[in-house]
């Protein structure tokens, strides 16, 4: 498993993942201040994320991004250039740390590891992989870790099954 | 604690938060096709999240909103009318389970409860508190639990201290 730029264009089924595998999203992302003032103001308007000078009278002491902005991004650069899921990427949940703040003109970057793979109990055409993702900034700091549940569809018998069905 | 519409105007510092306080917001959200695929077009553009059609062909059965966009709407709504605290709403991290698909038309509300305070050890003037939300439709289903972890000021000594920081 490598990022888009490598031979993952194919599909990966369940059977395809393996503890252990590890990824690098092929793109990165720059955050700039007008997107974290749009993000904020939709989503989390508190003066730490919509104002520069706001933000200065706060423990952050300037303007930082949403850690909910932060996750967003980190989901797009996975489903970009992250493990091509059949079925495309379905959350069951996630677990987030946010470590460090995000600042206008930071560059985002993700990598991943695969953490477990379990399948379904009760369904013998899916499991469930557990992944986790660093969300790095052009510093090299972990600024988010991520641990998701993702469920990935088995390769499709001659039967059929979900894996079978149309994707990304 | 109470919504935003009752006496809570005033700002929570970790001192006034109990286990097992609860809340629910004031105001609710509700989302549209739309707003569906210009978040999932920025962040999550997997074809479910983008359009009907081909959501149609998945799992899901047609248009759902991305996860990450009915997280990103509970904290709009806890940041309208949830709890006040000082210094604001300052994550650590958050677990979120999606239990049900948020399709367009679905009109959001939460209900919260605060499930343990814990002071911080290393800095007298803050302490931590896990708070668990349930993100709910207009059919009172649950559709999201986020488990939070945020940071809260204590009250404000003679001498000052990160509470007595002008906050929202």
């Amino acid at each position: 498993m490598t990022s888009r730029d490598g031979p993952s264009e194919q599909r990966l089924y369940f059977e395809d993942l393996r503890v252990g595998q590890r990824f690098t999203t092929a793109s990165s992302y720059t955050i700039d201040e007008t997107q974290i003032k749009a993000f904020a103001a939709q989503f989390d308007p508190q003066p730490f994320h919509l104002d520069e000078e706001a933000g200065r009278a706060t423990v952050f002491g300037g303007l930082v991004a949403s850690g909910w902005h932060t996750a967003a991004i980190t989901m797009r650069l996975i489903i970009e250039g992250g493990p091509r899921f059949a079925g495309g990427t379905l959350g069951l949940g996630a677990e987030l740390s946010w470590l460090k703040p995000v600042r206008a003109g930071d560059t985002l970057t993700v990598r991943g590891e695969v953490l477990e793979t379990t399948p379904s109990s009760s369904r013998r055409d899916r499991g469930r992989v557990n992944m986790r993702t660093e969300t790095l900034n052009q510093l090299g700091d972990v600024v988010q870790v991520c641990v998701s549940k993702v469920m990935v569809p088995c390769r499709p018998t001659a039967s059929g099954g979900w894996g079978s069905e149309p994707s990304r």
